[in-house]
């Protein structure tokens, strides 16, 4: 027997999770590589850094998903390089040869050219940065608690948000429920409650993907939240304690400790190591350029999926950089392989939007699915049911929704730990602050 | 109207927990310092190093905890220096009077004068020691899945556990199931329940602070799930990769890169700290020797409780280092400012011994209730419901319960996440293997 057909699919998240698994019946051996151990449910990372899920609620051990599939195996590390001509992927410690191969190694933030301002404004793509944000929002929270000073406290209340897509809507939600409910009575000399929280976004409006309606109803929830909301105000600059922004013309620089980045994004180093390799075309955030059938020209044993695939729809729209592009064309790619397998073919990946959905807070949500447009709180019981139902573990689902029930009828949230690496811990417990 | 007598409590473990809310009702205004944001449930621990709790679940927010406790304020912070002359706590940024002083800040591990061991074989005290063994512990695992080499192969699945108490016993038992059970069909190349686990003990019985009966009944179970247990053994040396140990004169050196530290106790820097402004003694491990009302000699106004105190009890034993001689001393002491303020006194502290509770696995733990000796599955659902009555949120309760059926169930594990700081994260996805 001639050994089977060898994919190699670089990256679990919902692309990678979705190639291996529609493959699971195809003559192939399927290769799954990821830095990390786990598959991670993106759309509740936000809720995680706010303190209401725990990390595994929404982390699932790869190995655990695909344990029952026998022509899957998952290797843990890191692809630095491919060699297109050789058929290889090359990890730190090991090459790796393929017949097809699919990347979904997805996008991180950018900083528009300004890497300096990451210390101070952490970006959200990461358990890590989920908990760090977690650690540093209480952390501020305590530090208003110590400070006597007034213009002092009221910079460690003052909390930015750059970036007004769905992460800094539901970031800007949930910061709001977070001063507003769960931290009522905790503090003896602040009111939780006086936090300023600001959500800044360069185009003038919220949510700019989606349609003008549901983003007025989004700004228009938030601010009923308390979250003042900028529009077409840009950053132009982050230091240590403070933002400046300019708006029409107007500078002004804002007095705070905890900015969070929720803006741009830049491709996956895969997309360079790949054009190196390949000479495929990249977008400017780095994206490559693929095919209609998400392949890589001249090479119809790569693919590339997901957030690093730059992928016309057929009215030349961009797909947005969310979960269900990855899904679809996951699954496209898996079936495409299969059939090709058998001498078949396939026409090209045709997207289906089925809708868009954020959360704003409690009962407040906007759903854009096609013709229906809806927003209160009907989109909030949709988005709950719909990210509940594509939650991989079933476990998961059960520990979140219970978790959320609790959160619901109680306004309480228990993941609120500020927990750092040992490192850290060891040099201090708190940021330093000046003697009171 | 007087200023309330101020109590400063630092701690926010078992017993300075029980210290402040036993103090609600009493005419004072409670301070309540801990370095950290929440209280730990600390004999959980050993089960979000392996992977079957979050650390959420076992940590409970102080603030949330106290919130409707009007008299009592929680400060985040870290006491470095006693001034017991003018009554005052110093923290790094701030000092605090007081006229009742509580200290109950517990112990952390030593390494018997050998530090140096300390970066191979880590403790397991905080939420940060037990992410960073289950990182470990599953990168053990990962790294024998990309091993050619079987001897190196082998070192990876060596797993050593120095020392036989409690925690020892729960961690070898955990990692049996992990190994025999949670990671069954995860890997490709080994098979996790070829991991050997070594518990290593110098005394001549494990659990050396219960009865002989059931220090064998433990033996027994550990052996049976696959644990190598080894009494009367001494480790003498631990590096990179290699573990030396000594039994009966035999010099062993067994090659593991996994060694959990399960030994050794050493007092909260405070006790030295205490002893430097009042002069009061402290034992060869730096615990405060304490009067037989947990006050420091010469100074009433001064109390030390749970494991940082070295109490006797009335036959002269010391007080074991678990949650329930902290819990009682906790709401002696309370009892006991309440009663002064009104001019009374009390009895010295009695310690009431409800028993010692150790599991091992499935099914399988001993108990030592007075008279009454357990051990099998009687003594594991008594382990069980203790452990989930005394958690201190009742939604944890909850989550924990659901959690530990799910895993009962399914022999499954949803925490099994390797995560790190961000530092190490940027570094490297996993320590450098060599080339297989």
């Amino acid at each position: 027997m001639a050994s089977p057909h060898r994919v190699i699919v670089v990256g679990g998240g919902f692309g990678g999770l979705n190639v291996v698994h529609k493959l699971r019946r195809a003559p192939v051996q399927v290769t799954l590589i990821d830095r990390r151990n786990f598959h991670l449910f993106q759309p509740l990372l936000y809720q995680v850094a706010t303190g209401g899920l725990s990390p595994a609620n929404i982390a699932s051990p790869l190995r655990a998903v695909f344990r029952r599939q026998a022509n899957a195996e998952v290797v843990l590390g890191e692809v630095t390089h491919i060699d297109a001509a050789e058929k290889k992927v090359i990890l730190r410690d090991a090459q790796i040869t393929y017949d097809t191969l699919v990347i979904a190694t997805g996008v991180s933030h950018q900083y528009f050219g300004h890497d300096e301002w990451e210390p101070f404004a952490p970006g959200l793509k990461t358990i890590e940065d989920a908990t760090a944000i977690r650690a540093r929002v209480l952390t501020a929270f305590e530090e208003a608690e110590r400070e006597r000073d007034l213009a002092r406290t009221r910079a460690w209340l003052t909390f930015v948000i750059v970036g007004g897509g769905p992460t800094g809507v539901e970031l800007a939600g949930m910061l709001c429920e977070l001063a507003n409910e769960t931290l009522r009575g905790n503090f003896r000399h602040i009111n939780p409650a006086d936090a300023e929280i600001l959500l800044i976004e360069a185009a003038d409006r919220l949510l700019p993907g989606y349609p003008v309606k549901l983003s007025a109803k989004a700004a228009h929830s938030l601010e009923q939240l308390g979250t003042l909301v900028r529009v077409n105000t840009r950053v132009t600059d982050i230091q240590d304690g403070l933002v400046t922004v300019e708006s029409g013309g107007q500078t002004e620089v804002i007095a705070t400790h905890t900015v969070l980045w929720a803006a741009g994004v830049q491709a996956s180093p895969l997309g360079k190591a790949l054009a190196d390799s390949t000479g495929v075309a990249l977008d400017r955030a780095g994206r490559v350029m693929v095919e209609p059938d998400c392949s890589v020209a001249r090479h119809p044993e790569i693919f590339v999926i997901g957030d690093l695939a730059n992928l016309r729809c057929s009215d030349g729209k961009p797909l947005p950089g969310v979960a269900q592009p990855a899904i679809q064309e996951g699954r496209y790619v898996a079936k495409l392989i299969a059939a090709r397998l058998k001498g078949k073919s396939l026409p090209p990946f045709e997207y289906r939007d089925l809708g868009s959905l954020a959360t704003i807070g409690r009962h407040a949500a906007v759903a854009d699915l096609g013709r229906l447009k809806l927003s209160g709180w009907l989109a909030w019981w949709i988005w709950l049911l719909v990210h509940l139902l594509n939650i991989v573990q079933y476990q998961n689902r059960v520990l979140v929704l219970i978790q959320w029930a609790w959160n619901y009828f109680t306004r309480n949230r228990s993941a609120r730990l500020i927990t750092e690496s040992a490192a850290d811990r060891n040099a201090s417990t708190l940021p330093a602050a000046d003697p009171p």
